[in-house]
């Protein structure tokens, strides 16, 4: 990297599967040294990312890569959702094949969460695992979805129901990217940012409370990554207290579900899942009172103003959970900072309104 | 497992990946007990066979899993290394979805090595990984295939090209099944049998030599799955000694190339590779003399009189590594009962002749 670039490096600390996350502005335009060194000589990467973030970051990232003596091969897939597919899965492993990528070979995904997740997952099982270098360039995937190894594609009876667990080498950070980000996914990444406060960091909470929306972005991300990195390395294979993470999620999928992917993105309908579970742990007296209302007041300023109560969403978990009991695992908060696991009956939550 | 029933156990030990094989004339009649313990109660276990192996022995599989408390539901696939496609692997994942098999279910393979190849990739991948049990039916499937974690699925572009590692949870091993081998894929499954011997034990290679053809199979078995175990947990990615495995591969793969899959099935190529891999070594003095000779006779007796020179074959291979440079890494015998890694210039592997 070069000199005086302002820089942090997060050690995600696996074994063998161990890598470093780099944040900093600016770090796609200096020759990306450490992406170099996981691919074989005389062989070029394979550098997977939809047509959007090809037209405006595809140049200045394989000019970064080749400014480090690693050519790349751009592997294109359309924008959005539809392309965490079979069809684009073998697309890319088709790309592959003509390209001759060799089982020392490296994919690297650049883009959001459905692009890291669709290269991800071809990695993971192209010749039974290749490496894969991860530039996330939403805010969604560079707090989330591009660290921690999960990588999945959606098949027709559900997102994400296919995948791998398949650990990057690498991850690559540039918040400047973000400039071009459209303000809605902007706040989309801004609630699991958000999340994060709620679970793990009364701090973080705190400055979002109180900082200048978009300020000292990179250091919230930094933030945040410590946070899953943490989650993460006591739980890569999410048997239990990776759990956490999902705080919201639960009711925020079956928001989701209800309006059928169309009227909220991923994040605006975690942000509706947060107020409930809120709401549902203040009234169990599971979560300290007066913490939905600071969660509330937060997402609003974050443009977060998704409210939704229970209503028709109790029937959705039950059919998600195939009639598993009565009841379902929830995550709640004890307090800002604090999240805890919590079994709720399906009973308790029929009619909660949230503030 | 039922008295009286004489089984043996080999212990596979990766740490949080371990599993036992079980061997036994007899055991697909009894109550599969080891199975039941990795299914989540009230929950089916998905038997994948094809429809050849599922009129010989479905019935006998899923009375088995009933027997121990394992209700299953049968995926049918039509047999055929065809079926190791992306369209059967999609149609897989289809019916896990339908029959509602989550996180913690459980993938039974029952049948010859593409079934367990591709059962074992959809358990690999389904939800991120699921458990599986390996249930082989034919001798190659239960010396090899069965054992040590390989997954895997062809598209155009080559054999093999997509898979993952995903170590069984258990495979169960009842030579009896092979009483309705046809007698040629039998033969093949002895090429690997021969390969054992011949990489790993001179104890078994003597036997094969002196014994009757068809005898003390299950103590045949348990020798190949002791020896492929101890590779495994020393290689279990397949990043050195593992290679060793791939004694008369090489040239097999290339045999196979030369004439489309259709005029040799797997084993009869490799018996081909192994004849012109002892030649090799033999003429390049690495391998005793003599060895060529007690190969190429064990061979014959157990009707694997598969002779080809390597007219054509440097060619294949050279296009096969990509022009990777001016040799080979083959795996040579040094002796019968040791073999040894070398690195060899095809311009040495032209015009060489077998016995």
């Amino acid at each position: 990297m070069g000199m005086g670039l302002d820089m942090k490096k997060l050690h995600v600390a696996l074994g063998e599967r161990s890598y470093d996350l780099l944040i900093g502005d600016g770090i796609l335009s200096e020759p990306l040294t450490a992406a170099a060194a996981f691919a074989p000589a005389a062989e070029r990467a394979a550098l997977v990312c939809d047509e959007t973030v090809w037209s405006l970051y595809g140049q200045l990232a394989s000019d970064s890569l080749r400014g480090a003596g690693l050519p790349s091969e751009p592997i294109l897939v359309p924008p959005g959702e539809g392309s965490k597919s079979i069809e684009q899965l073998s697309y890319l492993y088709e790309r592959f094949a003509e390209m001759g990528l060799t089982r020392g070979g490296l994919v690297v995904a650049l883009g959001g969460g459905v692009t890291g997740d669709l290269a991800g997952f071809a990695a993971a099982t192209w010749m039974r695992g290749v490496g894969l270098v991860q530039i996330p360039t939403t805010l969604l995937a560079q707090v989330d979805s591009s660290v921690g190894g999960k990588t999945a594609i959606d098949i027709g009876a559900g997102k994400n129901l296919v995948g791998a667990f398949h650990q990057p080498r690498l991850v690559v950070i540039d918040p400047l990217v973000l400039k071009t980000l459209p303000p809605r996914e902007y706040a989309a990444g801004m609630a699991e940012v958000i999340k994060y406060g709620a679970i793990a960091s009364p701090a973080l909470f705190g400055q979002l409370e109180s900082g200048r929306p978009g300020g000292d972005i990179a250091d919230i991300i930094h933030e945040c990554c410590r946070i899953k990195r943490d989650v993460v390395i006591e739980d890569e294979f999410d048997t239990g207290l990776r759990m956490t993470l999902n705080f919201g999620h639960t009711f925020g999928h079956a928001i989701e579900t209800k309006y059928g992917y169309g009227r909220y993105n991923h994040g605006e309908a975690v942000a509706g899942g947060m107020r409930i579970a809120a709401r549902v742990g203040e009234m169990l007296g599971v979560t300290e009172a007066g913490t939905e209302e600071r969660i509330s007041r937060l997402l609003s300023r974050y443009d977060l103003d998704v409210r939704e109560n229970t209503d028709g969403l109790i029937s959705i978990m039950k059919r998600d959970k195939k009639a598993a009991g009565a009841g379902v695992n929830l995550v709640l908060l004890k307090n800002i900072g604090e999240a805890t696991i919590k079994y709720v009956e399906y009973a308790a939550l029929e009619k909660v309104d949230v503030i």
